[in-house]
């Protein structure tokens, strides 16, 4: 059964300079403390063939790699994600962050973006400067513009999603998924900590994906998750490991250790992903 | 110990042109795959005496019967629902279903139809082609007019109760339940999927009522209900099938696996329905 | 392992003439009946001996006595809360209630609550005649002037804190606790209901302390709070048993039943509680 990662790092060029790759620093020890993982030893020696190689011990066999464009927690730019994917051939794919603030430019870049081989755009609506809700109606020629064109969009919607909690109401995500009911839509981070109430979303929203990544570890809720992925979201969970926040063989040990059914799994390793990404089809 | 169906809506005249008739549709599909319960046999035959049966099979002695009247999900009449309430002979109770827009003819509907025989009046406000929040100032005059004549109120306001889960907030329900503290509201669906805030209000509220039918069949935050169901809220919780969306025999087997003390489901199965209905006093 | 509650009400002066020694009222049986605890013999017989004889039996040490300045549950003046603290000799610190609706006035109550010995103040804002939220911008210069001298604050944030389910909303002690960074906040109550998102606000927040107290008993979310509590929470918990609402060995019995790790534990009903109020440093 191979497996997909949906949220890759990579220890390359801007992500180097990025606070995920400072072990130590608060923002890390947040979570690595909360989670219980070790850091991941590729991640310390800020080796990309090492990390290669924890990757193939854990069985995985792709990866969507994920930059940033936010002003609170910094950048890594598009080049460099397209880069590294070019380099590793074929088994990485790209997300392109944006800036979304200014309209113009921001669907200048997602259509620069396509024809450089991005296959999703990531937004962080929440981490700018000036913080933006995920149904702020700024938005809304973005999601137009990605419905149109097929692109799946990533938006950080759970966690530290924004300012406070309130950058990660279920209601707003609700909102997007159903103004744009053809846009494939991931919930980074899941919509944690509002657990009862984006399984509801998902369950009546059939293009909202969710993604708990860090917060399928150890986490409030995880049995809610679970259950609603072996009910009437099978197809609707991706694995993301986060990289380099959790390592890849301890975080699908956590994974595994979780009740899925056997089907649910091998969907929730694989199968969504290739069905979000539109990789099946081509 | 008999059995109170508080919310059954039977293969009859108007019924019968309601997507609940429609197995294999998506709204039907979106319930009965999460659920995992078969669509019932009566209701695939369309058959009334066959519902009786199953009802007989189940030792379900009464049931309460809800019509729509629902922009966005459709109508069936008051005249059906009480017809065949009448052909019936008093095994089954009347819900009159009002579209609460214009005031005047509104209130003019409630007497009439009490003046019919119904018992209780049903409300959607969320899913009216303009929809209104639960506690929306227009519902007022409405439920003053209940609480005066001492007419139990049920709410849609859990589940797809609007356009989007801001139409479940637990706030609004509760507003409804402070301003009007002699109205019986029954919260149809039980207020899912705020589930521990729905509990809070309920134990607050004495006039709540949690009726949280399919939503407590598979669904996140079953053993939370149940729970809460054992302690305090003991004499809230009423047992509703939704048939056809259940089957009688198959929700209620469900409803005995739950961990439900011996004393607080045989109020969950007659007594509370007996009392919000106020039932036991005539 | 000494104890601290971090919440006790003494039969005492103007405790006396609350409702918390009313047993058989409804706002009491509210908490008792759901509960499940009985009422403690020494506050049934109005006897401060009696009460700290129940403390010395189950090895609580110390407690923090929180009096009340509320338009809704009446007052116990801050005269009599510290009169009974220095009778009682170091046993017992004070917390001072304080009325934030002027705000001179609230100041200098605050300065001279200090000045008689009081180390904590307690807020709330939802309990008043017009009631306020939590992060009114009213209360700002109130929380400011607590961060400059560094004085914990008790806010109640959870249960019953206020005339609806709104006043609860966890964003609100969130932006207190952004706003403030140096200010120690205690969500008395632990922000009850919202179970999962009050969870993840202190995680971000670290100087946000939880007190679930009675919504710890028998209450949905219990799991939660003590995986929380086991994971990256452990130092943000702290006991209390609401005497008298609880009895001492009653609620430390129950609190003993849930499965904290042992280290957990000791700083839940120790520790914690001295980091809190700057205990351990003096």
């Amino acid at each position: 059964m191979p497996i997909f990662d949906f949220r890759v790092r990579p220890p390359y060029k801007g992500f180097l300079d990025t606070v995920l790759f400072k072990p130590g620093t608060p923002t890390v020890d947040l979570f690595t403390k909360r989670i219980g993982l070790p850091y991941p030893d590729s991640a310390r020696a800020r080796s990309v063939p090492d990390m290669l190689a924890e990757m193939d011990a854990a069985g995985i066999a792709k990866g969507l790699v994920v930059g940033r464009e936010s002003g609170v927690y910094g950048s890594v730019s598009n080049a460099d994600v397209i880069a590294f994917c070019r380099e590793q051939g074929g088994r990485f794919l790209a997300a392109a962050s944006i800036d979304p603030t200014r309209r113009k430019p921001c669907i200048a870049a997602i259509d620069q973006a396509l024809k450089d081989g991005f296959i999703a755009i990531n937004l962080e609506p929440g981490n700018y400067p000036v913080p933006m809700y995920t149904d702020d109606r700024r938005l809304y020629p973005i999601y137009a513009h990605c419905e149109d064109r097929g692109v799946p969009v990533l938006i950080q919607s759970g966690g530290l999603a924004g300012p406070d909690i309130s950058y990660t109401s279920p209601v707003m995500i609700e909102h997007v998924c159903t103004d744009f009911p053809e846009l494939k839509v991931v919930a980074v981070h899941g919509g944690w900590p509002w657990v009862h109430e984006i399984i509801h979303v998902a369950w009546r929203r059939p293009n909202l994906y969710l993604s708990p990544d860090v917060y399928l570890c150890g986490q409030t809720g995880v049995e809610e998750y679970v259950r609603a992925a072996n009910g009437a979201l099978a197809r609707q969970f991706l694995f993301a490991t986060t990289y380099p926040l959790c390592g890849f063989a301890d975080y699908l040990a956590r994974m595994r250790a979780l009740p899925f059914k056997k089907e649910v799994l091998e969907r929730f390793l694989w199968q969504n992903a290739e069905e979000v990404l539109g990789l099946a089809k081509s």
